[in-house]
């Protein structure tokens, strides 16, 4: 298993009229766990569209134990569990201080850039992950 | 089982750089067929939380089988399979014409404005859903 | 001059912890105005960019008179007093009923897709532009 | 004169389908420069809306020069020139390395938080900007 952490503050752009934070902006904060974890394993996403391959979101959830609010300064965990075959599977879980608050997982496909035909992931994303599991 | 239909037209605010909507986005799609089914029934969301009520999402799917693209028309069908107890489901299918792009579903509690403490589903909505049941 | 009138609907993913909409949300509000004005007028923004030229936004400001609130029906007009030479300069002006709310305009240059080179604005669309102006 | 410096990281969801950021984003930017200055400043913006002030925006503009990409680090200054009287005027100016992207500004009035009537700038708030433009 592979856990990585990132903080995220959140923006008054983020609320809404509850006063807390909009569903939907759970999805944004994942995308920020997601990215500094690969970026820290040495396989930043812009690296990998730069190769001419993406990983679309194919599905998506979130489930709200509690609401975020205004300023929060929020731990996103993003986790991976399994090695990646033609998808790949990502868990969060959104923390402030130690209070549970989302939890959530998206699945990502490998296509190519311009036909956004399916592909295997590449084999530095996969050795890369492998050594990551070893180690972990 | 109650099915609403409303359309929504696709901004470039709405696209990525994957030249495709943002998976967050159809969340937002997601709200907007869910509000437009309530005021056609006669209860519109603004005026609920104008009765001191408030239904905050508690969980959320999306699963992508197509992306939409920019200047889509996109109809958003809201779907209630069942009675509210103490939380609403609502389905939704997004489609482009006759194409399927995303399904997903919201799950709502409902809790009073200021403490956010679970109230049972006011009478008027159970019946308006209840009347509507029977309808279809 | 040419005025194009939209309605929009306030989201509630368009407001803030403040109960009105985040001042940000109102240039997507300009985005939809500018781009029904546009394929009302034969010209749809898609089928511009599918010619190869993109219309990307150089300057952009709002004055705020009112707040915009959830589930206000606003409306919103796109205004263009001048032919386009380099630039293009669209005025916006938005109401909820007579009520004067949110003001602003946008410059966009005309620019080649891939590299973003300046481009003198397409024939069709001046001469579109020109006709509406004679109408008006 | 103060000038405070945040960083901020162009997320996907930032991006639209011409490949850069979406210009209403940098609004949110220019968010987050004046909520990071204002915290450092010791008068953090949750901690004002706790005294049951607000400053909403009223006026904003933004001048691109350049756009941001996908994964960009940003250098985001927010600038105040001049002490606020019944409103106050913040300017910013975002950076890519030493390139200079977008510039703009954000106007603000003071309006107590239930009835948006228009009111005096706090004393701490004007003691603690005479302070650090003393200090400059």
């Amino acid at each position: 298993m592979i856990r990585y952490t990132t903080q995220i503050r959140v923006r008054y752009r983020d609320t809404d009229q509850m006063g807390v934070v909009y569903h939907g902006v759970y999805l944004e904060f994942f995308e920020t766990g997601r990215t500094e974890f690969l970026r820290d394993a040495g396989m930043a996403y812009s690296s990998i569209e730069d190769t001419g391959i993406m990983l679309p979101v194919l599905e998506a959830t979130l489930t709200m134990k509690r609401p975020a609010r205004y300023d929060d300064l929020l731990t996103v965990h993003a986790i991976i569990r399994e090695m990646p075959t033609a998808r790949l599977k990502i868990e969060y879980e959104i923390y402030r201080n130690d209070e549970p608050l989302v939890f959530g997982h998206t699945i990502h496909a490998f296509v190519t850039a311009g036909s956004m035909r399916p592909v295997r992931p590449p084999h530095d994303f996969v050795d890369t992950l492998a050594r990551l599991m070893g180690e972990t």
